[in-house]
């Protein structure tokens, strides 16, 4: 029987943070059916796929993360959580995560993403990445846009799991956001019920950490 | 630091169970605007309500129950879950629950709930409940039907939290359905994105349980 106490997650403010810049991260995939179309072609060759596909879950799994803090001054005083997101371009939001190399540990495979994507350039100021508790996942059962916080009836082989991690900050720390892309932080009161802007994965956020029990720090 | 491994969650077939029926309980509310008439008179006379309203969050914390086990021959062949709802009348469905009594454990006034509703008549029969992992919190900011999985900033006394928790079975039980309730096992697929059918609370429940790993029994 597992406890059924309340998880409590510690929570800075925005001015416990120092943001710098770094060179641009290009996007692999400027669209959703590019990276599909990418997919495909880098799983295994054609006569292979059958083959490949029966452990295909683990290999790409990927990984999303959460940071929570307040950023807004009207909101800090209410102490309200929010989630950092990366925006490409003027609207499009994504969670900071990527593709595990083959065999490749979850956790190991989602520091080396998000030091790619947020670490400073100098290895020896990496950020302590303290990855906490995985709270979704999301399967896309075939090459297409759609995917489910379960996996399907009748699906055997998934094409995709998307795995979301809460990823604890320390009280100080330093984050490198490369030149082509905006480092947001959205509140939760933002995202929920909000699926046409934040698409299914991120608007339910909200729900999935509503179990936890925020401690905000203050300034 | 919180390992990152996922919960596993044993569900067992429909065959385990056993099903009788007791005498109809009566729902006190038929409708959610009775029930919210009835929370404003209970809570305190109106001279007394600020201060009652200080604690309120404990007072009012609901609980909600998750039973998870394969219904329909057709998707048991594909291990899908299901969720245990109560229907009342043709349509309306709740998960099973209710308010704490002042100054009780959450953990022994859901175990009370569950018995109610489900327990045989004989306290000598009475289901051995596992109360698991809490799974998602719903706040209810005004005497008003909307909820909210977070407390909107401004609001300092919430008049409502919902608490919803697993609720693991054995591998045998016995539960007596009241008479004028229907029992139903709903897959996660029919829940999911269906807020029309279930309201916001029940049809996010596939996003908040698609961290676990369910380890499907066979018959």
């Amino acid at each position: 029987m597992v406890a059924a106490s309340s998880s409590v997650v510690a929570v800075y403010p925005l001015s416990s943070y120092t943001f710098g810049t770094k060179e641009p991260k290009l996007e692999k995939d400027t669209s959703v059916a590019d990276r599909l179309a990418r997919m495909k072609v880098n799983v295994a060759p054609p006569q292979d796929r059958e083959l490949v596909f029966s452990h295909v879950v683990p290999l790409f799994t990927n990984f999303s993360w959460f940071l929570n803090y307040e950023l807004i001054k009207e909101v800090q005083e209410h102490n309200h959580p929010h989630i950092l997101l990366l925006q490409i371009g003027n609207t499009f939001c994504k969670l900071p995560g990527g593709r595990l190399k083959p065999g490749e540990n979850e956790i190991d495979g989602l520091k080396r993403k998000l030091s790619s994507k947020l670490g400073a350039n100098s290895t020896a100021h990496q950020p302590n990445w303290q990855i906490g508790e995985c709270v979704a996942n999301w399967w896309r059962p075939n090459f297409e846009t759609v995917m489910y916080p379960y996996c399907p009836p009748h699906i055997t082989k998934p094409k995709e799991c998307k795995k979301l991690f809460m990823v604890h900050l320390p009280e100080r720390e330093y984050f490198a956001v490369p030149k082509n892309l905006k480092l947001l932080a959205v509140p939760l009161f933002e995202l929920y019920d909000n699926v046409q802007r934040y698409g299914p994965v991120i608007s339910t956020i909200p729900q999935q950490l509503s179990r936890f029990q925020f401690n905000m720090i203050s300034p």
